[in-house]
């Protein structure tokens, strides 16, 4: 069965790849009989999920079959290791849903795109909702369709852990941290003799290290939302999508759904769990561990389904958050940006949660209540300016209660962690916590191409986890907790050499600007580890933490896909960047911006005029891991693998539908 | 005695790094007296070295002192652990050197450098040669000079590691190899179906995954030279040097050594070595193995290194490789490229070697005799010339033996990794084995942006990887070799999304042909692994590399650091890449290459005019290990710990100057 599949696939993706490669009809269905989840993907044995089967009609363009009309009596089987197939409804016990229709289109290539000629898809589907595969091994999906179609899906259920062999998990995620920020981290951040490190990252001490792969399921570049999807419920997706397989229905909440790990938890062992971030708390990576949704930008329904659950199909419930921690008081703000316009500090208020807007509040909140923090509207200011240049916080017009003015009092990354496995520690029961901290701005900083605001925001994750460290060391949870460190995607970031900043500037010509930079031996050593020449500024910032932010030689670095921007290296003390914008308001032709890094040469881009920012790159990421488990996390894997790992060492795969009796849980 | 000496060194850097980045006086001696090997060094117990002192003498500049007269005066000492101090001769038993001087200059800055005002230093200096710290612990060597001056270096002598745990260790290079190459590889060569890879790298199956840190000894980026010495003795050095710590005067050849790890295999256990590259064998990754100088580009006097040693100073011999094949045939002709003119064909020969100037006559030498193997003048054709576009290798004019033509019947990095295995093999006695083999065209290939022939070098690394892995199972020997792959540095390279070709080159102007470039979702799937759309096309190259090279939609690639160049992305088939080009010939101001990618866009540079070509990069690079003591290279570390590592597996860590007798080698 498998050797015929690969035939079939291989020539169908040859044919339609051909023609369909910066769009796709529906990228995990090649063939116009769609399995979803698709072929080659693996479950955690009892993960509850959904199934949906569609039958494309194409009415026009290269596919165009059957005159637009999707063939509605398709029918679908299951069988496990080669025993004979039932239907689904049978196979799992539910009743048959009902055949469900709609039309969408998409463009073939960037010439039909350009000529306006979309291609056009008539679609019969139908959906089981809810089901889940309790044994161990290897299960084929056939679809039949148009009197003779045949689409398979080999899916693989992977061994049983009924073990909980870590009582806790803290899973830290630097968003688009690569290796090569890191490196650069380092250097900033921690003082060379003679080719010697005098201290090194938390990062760097490690027992464990691993690499894992950050592709997408239909595309080799991925976003954060599906990259923190497959971590969290060991199922690839689609760009924008989260906890769904996409389907190519109109209505963004009606995709085939998978159980993640926060859910898992909570019905297996009623363990707590929190979110910490420093963006806003809604934003892909700290939503996707409830978010259920091809839609990434649905954020006010989506802080419900994380207190709620998802309402609108039966669906096991996370329960709500334990901790909660971060920006985006626009999605509880009554108004645009919450659900049905509602109050959503006051709707978490009625869960008994605590509610905190700033730090002294947070840190004041009991430990044994829930607790809800949001300091601010949108991301938190990154590192850099919260402690080296706080001028720079104070032009934002961003109060998490709404008030004008601007959001002071903020809490750091580490503040909010530690505050969280407080927290956590307080409320967890046998079941334990997992808790996910997201670095949020290292990413955000590096689509601006503002190296050391990123970098900032990676020296305090570092910071952050080596504090993790110490504080379950003092609440003695330490040998019981798997601490993970990783990624969800990289940006082409890497150094190259330094910059002579005073040089750049005394040059008139882009040309000239440009012998300012160093390589090889000329790149020299660190300067951010040296005391400022004046002698008589401390930013107070610790020893993991540069010295001098703002020296003549800084880094000279830079990322393989640009916009349109002025490279001039070193800080910028008056805020975040904005490396390109259009000539109009209205118009999304991106240019250099004439204002940012005045004393720098101007470099065209590599990306589509379109895109104002630097975007994502392929790099397999890093995995740090220490504590129980830890080993399972060395050499190179998927990024789903990190979940199951996760899983594995909590217990996650059960053989039956294990559900922790309300009376087992805390509350 | 460590802590004040932080405080000093840490004045002292402050002081000198303001004037001092881009060009430094000496990199390893920010004060005025030098001590060589300097401050935070490590060693392997009994491994030999030399030690050289400088007193340096600015006569002008913002260094300027004692009216440029150095002091000839000046005392070192030496003590362990706190006991009394003892002059190096009397500690190290040997007779006390004359003082030497010299004057040299240098540019304090780039401002220095443009008004041509060289900083003129004289110099006063004795060097101790061949001595040799036994006992493991700390020690402290203080020089004294300008009656009250003092710069004191602490050196570490690792612990005593006598045991051999590896009977051989292959240790393969990837020049220039970076985890985000290799993620780009991955995708190339491998297929994917639904985000699944349906096989992968042989790396991606190593058990045990590491990083180390590339950095220079005094800047913090390196090069090829340095980084191959660092990983080889346990030393980190300058750019350009090898083997030695470099000094400032004017001999590039007397310079204080370090023993390199098959000096010391040969010394205490008698094992046979080889070197194999794809670049001409004198350069710097496989020279660097019995290189002692300051000065890598000394490739004639290089080669006459490899087969007798250090001839000019006492110092432990290697003995000669028993394998040693690659390119550069211009330092074994007779003629300007060779030590003093002579034929080294002629002179390895004479020691007994078989040598070989094709595959053929590679596959038939001996395997019992010393074997050489020169197959072209400079580096091989890469991979992807040799195997898809063959057309390319005919245009050179680069046969080994020195006649008019094309060097044909050429081996690739797999045919001559297995050959020395096989020489190797039969030579080694109880001693066993060392193997280095480079992939020395990753990095060549990344200078100058030529992204599908630096991949293609790579999948060529991962499948003789795969292979030596089968061929030392045949032979009994794997589960005694210790297997190492990693990288001496990197280039910031990586993959950001894919771009249609066709639509590319029907775009008019450089900023529509931008929008050919698809990210994230438009990303898709790679066309690589997919036949051709003719269905008539096959490279024959086997399941380790791409279907097809030159897909419609390929990657979209970039560097952080370019000189100016044109994009255009795709396969060159026309053979390897020259982006940017002097208007005169002998001008080095670099512009784009109007030749180059003609249905490209042009993007100018972010490096210094003068650079025709990428540059290298900071980034951390991996370290996969398999077989004995795989599990010390998990983690974090320096490259000079992969020396260690190694060193400590190999038992080289000896309490005596341990040194085999004729007797037990094999000749």
């Amino acid at each position: 069965m498998l050797s015929s599949l690969y035939v079939s696939a291989v020539l169908a993706a040859s044919l339609s790849a051909v023609t369909a490669q910066t769009f796709q009809r529906l990228g995990t269905c090649p063939t116009l009989g769609c399995v979803l989840p698709p072929d080659q993907q693996d479950f955690l044995p009892g993960q509850q999920f959904d199934i949906r089967f569609e039958v494309h009609a194409p009415k026009n363009g290269s596919e165009a079959f059957n005159g637009g009309v999707p063939d509605d009596k398709f029918t679908a089987t299951i069988s496990k290791d080669g025993r004979s197939p039932k239907t689904i409804s049978s196979f799992f016990k539910i009743s048959e849903p009902a055949i469900e229709k709609w039309t969408f289109s998409w463009f073939e290539d960037l010439f039909a795109k350009d000529a306006k000629t979309p291609s056009v898809v008539n679609v019969a589907s139908k959906v089981y909702r809810r089901v889940a595969l309790y044994e161990p091994g290897t299960y084929t999906v056939t679809l039949k369709y148009y009197s003779g179609k045949t689409t398979t899906a080999t899916w693989a259920v992977r061994p049983l852990a009924t073990k909980k062999k870590a009582k806790n998990v803290i899973f830290f995620i630097g968003d688009g941290m690569t290796t090569n920020m890191i490196t650069a981290a380092r250097l900033l951040a921690h003082k060379t003799v003679n080719g010697k490190y005098q201290s090194l990252l938390q990062l760097d001490k490690f027992p464990v290290l691993g690499h894992q792969m950050t592709h997408s399921i239909d595309s080799f570049i991925t976003d954060s939302a599906n990259s923190a999807s497959a971590l969290y419920s060991g199922h690839k997706s689609t760009v924008n999508a989260m906890g769904v397989y996409a389907d190519s229905s109109p209505d963004a909440f009606d995709d085939p759904k998978v159980e993640t790990i926060v859910e898992l938890l909570k019905r297996i062992w009623g363990s707590a769990w929190g979110a910490v971030s420093t963006a806003f708390i809604a934003d892909a990576t700290p939503i996707a561990l409830t978010a259920h949704t091809r839609l990434r930008s649905q954020y006010g329904a989506l802080i419900e389904q994380a207190l709620n659950g998802v309402t609108n199909y039966s669906w096991p419930s996370a329960g709500g958050p334990d901790a909660y921690f971060g920006g985006g008081a626009e999605q509880f703000l009554p108004g645009p940006g919450s659900y049905k316009g509602k109050d959503y500090y006051a709707e978490f208020a009625k869960h008994g949660y605590s509610v905190s807007l700033n730090k002294t509040g947070l840190l004041a909140a009991p430990n044994n209540k829930k607790a809800l923090g949001i300091f601010c509207k949108s991301n938190l200011p990154v590192w850099l300016d919260r402690n080296i240049f706080p001028e720079n916080t104070k032009k934002l017009n961003n109060t998490p209660s709404g008030a004008s003015g601007t959001a002071t009092d903020l809490p750091g990354l580490k503040d909010m962690t530690l505050k969280a496995i407080d927290v956590l520690h307080t409320r967890a029961g046998k079941g334990g916590f997992f808790l996910m901290a997201e670095a949020a701005s290292i990413d955000k900083q590096m689509h601006v191409l503002d190296y050391e605001r990123a970098l900032g925001d990676l020296l305090e994750l570092d910071d952050t986890v080596q504090a993790t460290i110490a504080k379950l060391k003092a609440l003695g949870e330490l040998e019981e907790t798997l601490i993970v460190v990783s990624a969800d995607h990289g940006h082409g970031f890497d150094v190259f050499g330094s910059s002579d900043t005073k040089y750049m500037a005394a040059q008139d010509d882009d040309r000239a600007k440009r012998d300012a930079i160093g390589v090889y031996l000329n790149s020299g050593l660190s300067q951010y580890t040296s005391p400022p020449p004046s002698g008589n500024v401390s930013y107070g910032t610790g020893p993991n933490f540069p010295l001098n932010w703002d020296p003549r030689y800084v880094i000279a670095a830079g990322l393989g896909a640009n916009p349109d921007h002025r490279e001039q290296y070193g800080v910028d003390k008056s805020g975040p960047r904005v490396p390109a914008e259009p000539v109009t308001d209205d118009d999304e032709d991106y240019y250099v911006n004439p204002t940012d890094r005045p004393h720098g040469f101007v470099v065209n881009g590599t990306l589509p005029t379109d895109q104002a920012q630097g975007v994502h790159s392929l790099t397999d990421v890093p995995v740090y891991a220490m504590g129980p488990c830890q080993d399972s996390f060395g050499g190179t894997y998927s990024n789903i693998d990190v979940f199951y790992k996760m899983a594995e060492c909590l217990g996650l795969g059960q053989p039956t539908n294990k559900t922790i009796t309300d009376k087992g849980r805390r509350h």
